[in-house]
């Protein structure tokens, strides 16, 4: 239609405009670092020699703050906090943490322990000791991360979780008080940035070393997480949020522009993508996001966000939805389709699926129980949800009888001598019987 | 004993020698990669611009090779290779790959999913598509690597399985064609160092992208590794391999000695560490140690490892034997004691246990089932053995009824407005029986 102002780009398969679209789209995991990368190396290596003085330093620095009475605080009051919220908000945060505890105990694992032949073999798992949990301050303050990354964690059996944290040093702070009291966490460090990160990684006076860090944040934060995996444990480094919606020729526009809308209005660098094999369907959904902006509230921060990296892509088939589907690899899918398990049965890559136009991505967000924290960028290709797999360290079991390693000395000593370590076929040839070794 | 030459140092509990013998091992992790980084930025840049042509330059540059007639091969000829083999030597390495297989046969892990309420979660696991798995070349040559780190991937049912190893392109390279037929490797990468690395990550013309990288490798290697982390995933970064032996005065030190020599023969800059309640027994291991260097081939390399990062730390009770031990966290703890499960059971952190005098590590290494991959410098903290679940994505899955988003929406609502996140609350109500929304 002539004339009418799309908010986001409408490409139909066939197009140089849909391949280059795709093309970006595929790129959108690549993060660059080299703005930040410097000053990071230098944030890391100082707190890593002067430990707190430095952390409170650049925290006054960058965050603009004074630095805090405590660095760390064990006793922060959560349940306190809790009973401080406005009843609703206090019944929907205990509801959220219920649910998101409750669907993380089924992912619990045990390892395993048996023996055959004179051989006993296993995987002992054990939690982690030490975790920290990163949530930024600021404008993006989210109770509902600290839930979603700390559970996982508590279920795991971690027995320290630190939240790192800029507090405000108000009341403001009491949501997130609240929430990391119901997930489980046992310490506060008023801290944010890389300043944060490098306390967790390497420790300092008051803040011990964790095992691995979670948690989205700035630019800043994810270079630092970068720097330190190695040291410790880290979870992807997470890029803007994606939502891809697929949408046949059923589905409500209005629903569709609504979830795409969630997702815009996080953040102008957001991915807001509809794919849809109806050119109607597009323009329907244009026209949607067009009434439902004027509205918004973050109008600004959504609006960027769709002209700069959303789009339509309009596609022939539902063969070639699933397939571009794949291709981009998505955080969220959102399925407004009329069979949406058919569907999903046919996209590999995906961090979180929403299945038919009642499940809004909203509802993943806060209160269904799988955790939010996803990877972005692709890294669904090798990614997943957090979850309690994230925060165990695994060990292998081995041991043998006297006769099982008489049966097996002789091929184990073949392989050793195969690849010239004599000492490997030493250390087994001492021990059969009837043989002096050494 | 004055007078006495001792292969490695025998430190007592209570002295500074023994605190500065622990002071080391603690800081053993940390892998400084600065000499290395800015060549690895340039090969990883030049193989991202170029393709094949900069892997097959930097292959000839760095490798002191030809390149080889063909950068990938599918029909690498592994069974041929394998029915070539002298009979005693296929016969151990099938007898390898057949209990590698079954023991990670019961690390298969399926997911779930539950309905509640008109609410169905779940979890759905699906195998990577691509890996890559890396094997030094030269004087490292290890099938058993091959072995290790491909059939986990194989039995995680990832399909295209790419070996990046440089060949000799002599029949040394039937062992581990071999083992590339057995682990089920799909195609080989003829390349080596931080260029196999860049080839794996970015994709060339003939190397296809993959979703993870795994298998150690030298320190150009394991750079490479750490900065494509987030493009593609990798294993843990590994570092000198370890072990720790914890040995009671029932051990036999000759058995000890052994296992700490399989060790230390490894590499220059392997950890052989000794842990024991008996001075007299840490003399008599020193002793055994000092009479089996005497005829061990690789005794050149061995005695610069214990001399440099070995050591007898002797403690006064079982307690602190283990309490040293947590505190090392060792890729491998070999337990020459009585009751090792009950020793086993007070160790938290360790990648793979050995119990019993009659478990060489040696076993582990070659044929007993579990993966020889294993994260060293403390990192066993944080990571465990390469297992299964090492090459699966998981997919969290959420479906709401319209009912039950009726009875969740008012609380996703609240939780949405507390972030200042107007779109996913509208995303929500819009939804809602009896609201108009928009």
């Amino acid at each position: 239609m002539p004339g009418e102002i799309h908010p986001f780009r409408v490409a139909r398969q066939g197009t140089s405009d849909f391949e280059s679209a795709l093309a970006t789209l595929h790129r959108r995991g690549e993060a660059d670092f080299s703005q930040v990368e410097a000053a990071v190396r230098e944030i890391l290596a100082s707190v890593r020699r002067e430990g707190d003085r430095a952390v409170l330093r650049f925290d006054e620095q960058f965050g603009g703050r004074r630095a805090p009475r405590r660095l760390v605080r064990q006793d922060y009051g959560g349940a306190d906090a809790l009973a401080r919220l406005a009843p609703e908000l206090r019944e929907a945060l205990v509801l959220a943490a219920d649910r998101i505890r409750a669907f993380h105990e089924r992912q619990r694992e045990h390892g395993f322990r048996f023996d055959a032949e004179g051989i006993s073999l296993g995987i002992r798992v054990r939690p982690m000791s030490r975790v920290g949990v990163y949530a930024p301050g600021g404008k993006a303050r989210y109770p509902s991360s600290v839930l979603m990354a700390g559970i996982p964690a508590h279920v795991a059996g971690v027995r320290d979780i630190a939240l790192a944290t800029p507090l405000a040093g108000d009341g403001s702070d009491d949501a997130i008080f609240a929430a990391a009291h119901l997930a489980g966490i046992t310490s506060i460090v008023d801290a944010g940035g890389a300043q944060a990160i490098a306390a967790l990684a390497y420790g300092t006076e008051s803040v011990p070393k964790v095992d691995k860090i979670v948690g989205p944040g700035n630019a800043y934060v994810a270079c630092a997480k970068r720097l330190v995996f190695g040291a410790v444990d880290v979870d992807c480094v997470a890029g803007p949020s994606e939502i891809l919606v697929l949408a046949d020729d059923e589905a409500d526009p209005r629903l569709v522009a609504a979830d795409l809308l969630s997702q815009a209005e996080h953040d102008e660098a957001a991915y807001a993508v509809l794919v849809c094999t109806s050119d109607l369907m597009a323009q329907a959904v244009s026209r949607e996001l067009a009434a439902q902006l004027e509205v918004l509230p973050r109008r600004a921060i959504a609006e960027i966000s769709l002209r700069v990296n959303g789009c339509a892509l309009v596609v022939e088939t539902v063969e070639e939805m699933t397939a571009v589907a794949d291709s981009i690899a998505p955080e969220h899918l959102s399925l407004h389709v009329t069979d949406p398990e058919a569907i999903f049965e046919r996209v590999r890559h995906v961090g979180a699926v929403f299945l038919g136009s009642s499940t809004p991505e909203a509802a993943g967000d806060y209160l269904a129980g799988p955790s939010h924290v996803l990877p972005t960028g692709s890294a669904v290709r090798f990614g997943g949800p957090l979850g309690v797999n994230d925060f165990l360290a695994r060990t292998s079991i081995i041991r043998y009888s006297k006769d099982a390693l008489d049966r097996q000395g002789k091929a184990i000593m073949i392989l050793a001598r195969l690849e010239g370590l004599e000492g490997h076929a030493r250390a087994v040839e001492v021990r059969l019987s009837g043989v002096r070794g050494g």
